[in-house]
């Protein structure tokens, strides 16, 4: 079973938005063996939205279609959509109550232009949609299937979880797919790829590999296809293990999570605690942490100490210390970590300090240059990065370099 | 001058990343007047790529191809795109020493098959990649320009910027194109539409406005296209004023920038300082303002306070609130918030207490309950807030709410 999605809209061409929309869409979706193929980013213009709809309708069994379903000018899908099908838009008095309870929920009076979300489709089926004013719509033909929803997230998230998900239950696919994954750190992709070329080179031509490198990190995608998902099971489960025997220590996840994932379950499992003091990641790693569920159990908490009054104050790292060698070197950031670790009382810490840009650079000290810390039970480990101009990137690099340093250190300690 | 984006690779469709690349590339091309009108994202494999080269040829004069150029395996986008043009793919002695210097540069010996990364079109102008060992490839076909890179961020990036982005400064579009842009908050779409009917009718056909939700603030966009830039300009200024004009206080900007960027601007202006308190954002709201450049002028920094002891011993909240109230109350919310404001010695402070869940809610606190307080010069304002049950989305809604409430009280202060 193939899908598409196709999404519209100007806000992701121009780069407003990121379209996080459809990674989330083809999580659920291969979640039931269902695997997108193509995702269509699509000005919000007639031609445009027909011309789209009609390419994925020739190549796809289900096209779910996101944005463009507003009360305002801009918003066009519908309007489309009805030529498309050579059908009509006929006033649908459910959903005109159910927009009207939405404002009296809020105390608000409906204005007027919100009349015209009451129009769905003549051939469609309506998907209630209870937490905004649109709704979506889901209509069979020509033997595909069209789903037509909201481009707000949580809306979109919402009508797909409860609403067309469950319809897509009954859509069965002969092709089955098994994936496998293998989470690697600290190793290259080039590497990696040399050390497990005679593995790859004796795959048969169901199964693929596929390198998803990211700063620091290698992840494995393999891939089985077939009929019979429980032989596919097995094999890829060879095929993984064997995998797994080769790359050696470097793997530490033989699942599909994130780094962060792994090392808040290592650390609940084994009962150790996080924290972190953060200068130029300014509360990325914390907020990286805490997005895992159940990061509670190990992540004590942290201080962005973006000002020297708290690094002083909070951090107790000493005057004397930010007066000689500033706030971006290893003395400050070693007592930026011991003074987080024994604050908030934690087996283990990070600290970051450095000059994420663009400005505040020095010619000593240039926009990019970074100290990492991490201390672990018994050590303080540190470490120099000299990053470039893109305070986004910096930040990211920073954060992906401590987790590691993080893991490094804390996979020493657990074998000492 | 239209442009589309091609990304290779089934990251992207399994939905195991989201494509930040793209909007990345759109907002820099339509900084040089070359609008994105399609992104595509297709599997790595030969037809697909070719169909999608072939049909994004036929529309559109810069086709930009991110991804698929690593040296492993299911790398073919090289293979495929020589296939395409027809040519062959040769040598290049230049690229090769090049990769064996980044290899050298880290004391790391050449796996051999990077090799294979000096190979590249007969037919292209190669973009030296000075951070990684994919070259870029600059091919021009049929009079149109068609530009590969590869999918790694900080890789492609600098290609852009350093390699192909000087280049298109020589393709120059006929039709210009004029956005201009008001951030609004508070209000919500259809209320907003309504308020502004009347100017929204009365644009002539070059004018389109589009609105563009998120949570908590809408931003609308106005687009002049026409061929005199300097006349578009001014005729974008005259509707900018009308709208804002009719729109009133809950305009917070006239430019393309984040609410978190007006916050920023506003309290470094006004010599103000913000510190925030968090437990259920986890830093979030501290990590968006740090993002944001300049922003150390006014941020102090922030105690993630995600276990109760660092609520209790960093930021002064006690013990009998704790016990009588429980984390997620008001109580707290207001002692983390006056705690943190002492604390950093801060004009402004923000404190979050909730339950983001999955786990953790019960009948009378259930996951989605959150509790925010912002703490001003004479005041502090509480709210709660009934989520729902994604982790992800409850902590984004706590952080706009936050922001909000914040600008409210400032807004509020400031009249005084």
């Amino acid at each position: 079973m193939k899908a598409e999605i196709i999404t519209i809209g100007d806000e992701i061409l121009l780069g407003q938005i990121v379209d996080t929309n459809s990674a989330w869409i083809a999580q659920e979706l291969f979640a039931q063996q269902i695997q997108i193929q193509q995702i269509t980013s699509i000005t919000d213009t007639e031609d445009h939205i027909l011309s789209a709809l009609a390419e994925a309708g020739s190549r796809a069994d289900i096209i779910i279609c996101t944005g463009g379903l507003g009360p305002t000018k801009d918003d066009v899908t519908k309007f489309t959509a009805a030529k498309f099908f050579h059908t009509d838009l006929v006033f649908n008095q459910d959903v005109m109550d159910h927009v009207q309870q939405i404002f009296q929920r809020f105390n608000r009076t409906m204005p007027d232009i919100n009349k015209g979300q009451a129009e769905v489709l003549a051939n469609c089926e309506v998907l209630f949609n209870d937490w905004g004013t649109a709704p979506g719509m889901w209509v069979e033909h020509d033997q595909k299937v069209y789903i037509f929803l909201p481009g707000v997230p949580f809306e979109m998230k919402n009508l797909m979880t409860f609403r067309a998900l469950p319809k897509l239950k009954d859509f069965q696919t002969e092709e089955k797919v098994v994936n496998k994954y293998i989470l690697t750190v600290g190793i290259g992709e080039s590497h990696l790829a040399e050390h497990i070329a005679e593995i790859e080179n004796s795959f048969p031509d169901h199964v693929h590999l596929a390198y998803l490198p990211k700063i620091g990190l290698v992840r494995l995608r393999l891939t089985l296809t077939g009929k019979d998902i429980d032989t596919l099971e097995v094999e890829a489960e060879e095929w993984k293990n064997k995998l797994v025997e080769r790359i050696g220590p470097a793997v530490v996840a033989t699942e599909d999570v994130s780094f962060e994932e792994v090392i808040v379950r290592s650390f609940s499992d084994h009962k150790l605690t996080l924290a972190t003091a953060e200068s130029c990641t300014g509360g990325n790693i914390s907020r990286l942490i805490t997005e895992i569920p159940g990061s509670s159990k190990m992540f004590q908490g942290a201080v962005v100490s973006y000002a020297n009054e708290v690094k002083e104050g909070v951090l107790g790292v000493s005057i004397e210390t930010l007066k000689a060698h500033g706030a971006v070197s290893e003395e400050t950031v070693i007592q930026m970590v011991n003074g987080v670790k024994q604050l908030l009382n934690v087996d283990y810490a990070i600290a970051t300090s450095g000059i994420a840009g663009p400005d505040g650079g020095t010619p000593e000290k240039p926009v990019g240059t970074v100290w990492v810390a991490v201390a672990g039970k018994n050590e303080v480990k540190t470490k120099l990065f000299h990053f470039h101009h893109d305070r986004l990137i910096n930040i990211e690099r920073t954060t992906a370099q401590a987790f590691l340093m993080l893991w490094n250190l804390y996979q020493a300690e657990l074998q000492n």
